[in-house]
């Protein structure tokens, strides 16, 4: 895994992917006490980064490949980004999900043309059922993080960062990315190191799915006690990648754990100051940013807004936090 | 009025406005039935497209006249554009609002440093009230909409709009606008007649307040019978402008009326399928692309949607719309 691959995968998106822009708003920086940079990937096609993953793995199959098709299983932004990629290359795809993601995703993931495959998250395990599909239908396995192709379309975002960042003149700050299995985070921390080494990676996690930054603190992966029952659900996994996790301990400062109140509260002031919808594990780095003011140094900081796929009852929770 | 006001406004804007995205959504396609492209300008700053106006007037303003001040009466979008403009080149700014004003319309205002003025929308003049302040402290008056500089900067969102467009080889198509007293319609139309004459522009209004509508059609300026009690609280004005109705007459196509459900049902997708906040008023362009599908011929819309200011309260209804 290495920048090259992520610049590769910049030159398959040009034109696909969204380049999204990166909001501020004088109300955000007055609450966080230092210029914050939001980079609004919520605004990305399917309404997270994940498309930029799955635009990178399918569009790098050979030609039999993308004819037999792909599978993914998904919490929800990676099964759209990927039915999406798929859809625009005539590639079948078979998206597993767990019974339990929002509504709107398992919908939108079937309307954008796959085929969508159930699993109980507390009992079955995603990555047995995802083998078993592919092996028996012939499809290719795209992984939603740790997988070369997919953290290297990941990674272009963060050089997007890199080079808007430095546009602005802002070249000594933390980037917070909200982190699941550390696919964005890792895939943005080598474009950083490459293109902008005074930006930082950091991931940032909710409070009880705090994986990557105990990870990064023993040195060694550790796993969530749960893998469910969040309503940060995009951003939770069992345990950091086996691709990801070294790439993040070379690049990432520390992780920052944000609770589940702090990213409603985030998501509502992203309605209020940036006209932007977020998810509850979407506003995640613009909680950290916001939030936790004493664990940021420098005047500036950027928070990766990484999706907005979200069931309006949650988000009305979100709009409760602004009265 | 002209093409060369516009791009000199662009120029003065460069760097200081945002070039807000073009969204699109699979989905919204679908219902409209043609491909649907959004301009996203309620992620301008202060959230709406009157920004560019305000940041227009200002900037163009010479010392003297910067140092004593600027005066504008708004419902409040225009409020908070000028407000920051006004800020970031150090000029006092007096703005005089409705008092039924949205109140995160007002308290933004004042958080942006300026002083604001309520009156009585349904007894008082805003014209004479802002004429007498402006005449008392010396200060400048930036009218809403009619007034060459105001005009001129809204143009700078068409100048976007056509090259981007054209980027996309969309060259034949409507642009529909959200429209009150027709700043951003006639300085849209202007840039589209110079820079991508296939590309027309159309207002859109909602029912009873479709004063621009109906003196499209009668060739003279008509009055709205009511000047308020509507949520699209942001494109009520008595009648189009002197300058800006000849503007629209020579260069936009008819206008569109549409309903204050379908603003609302057009800001629950605009939720949904592109992750953007949307004011109902702001809705109104999106609404007719999404809802009118009889009154357009060409395979592509364009619906500029024009601002995200919106009370919690008022987009729960729209959130509402889509169980």
């Amino acid at each position: 895994m290495n920048i090259d691959m992520i610049r590769a995968a910049a030159k398959r998106l040009d034109g696909h992917a969204r380049r999204t822009p990166i909001l501020t708003s004088p109300f955000l920086d007055e609450i966080a006490g230092r210029r914050v940079f939001v980079k609004a990937e919520c605004l990305q096609h399917t309404g997270s980064f994940k498309f930029r993953g799955g635009w990178s793995a399918v569009s790098a199959l050979g030609e039999n490949a993308r004819k037999a098709g792909v599978i993914a299983f998904s919490s929800g932004n990676h099964a759209q980004g990927v039915a999406l990629a798929a859809r625009a290359h005539h590639a079948p795809a078979v998206i597993v999900m767990p019974a339990d993601a929002p509504a709107i995703k398992i919908d939108n993931t079937r309307a954008l043309g796959a085929e969508v495959v159930l699993y109980d998250r507390a009992t079955e395990d995603r990555n047995e059922i995802g083998a078993r599909l592919a092996k028996d239908r012939g499809l290719v396995l795209i992984k939603p993080f740790d997988e070369p192709l997919v953290i290297a379309g990941q990674g272009t975002c963060g050089l997007e960062i890199a080079a808007d960042m430095t546009a602005q003149g802002v070249t000594d700050a933390d980037v917070v990315v909200c982190c699941g299995g550390g696919g964005l985070t890792s895939g943005i921390a080598l474009a950083l190191a490459a293109d902008a080494p005074g930006l930082r990676a950091r991931p940032a996690e909710p409070e009880g799915f705090d994986d990557v930054t105990r990870s990064l603190v023993s040195g060694r992966i550790e796993r969530n006690a749960k893998v469910a029952g969040s309503i940060c659900d995009a951003i939770i996994t069992p345990a950091p990648g086996t691709l990801t996790f070294p790439i993040m301990q070379d690049h990432c400062g520390p992780g920052i754990v944000v609770s589940e109140d702090e990213c409603l509260r985030a998501t509502g002031l992203a309605f209020e100051r940036l006209k932007i919808v977020l998810e509850p594990g979407g506003a995640a780095a613009l909680a950290a940013a916001l939030f936790h003011p004493d664990e940021f140094s420098q005047d500036a900081v950027v928070a990766v807004a990484t999706g907005g796929n979200v069931d309006p009852d949650i988000f009305s929770r979100a709009l409760d936090t602004l009265s």
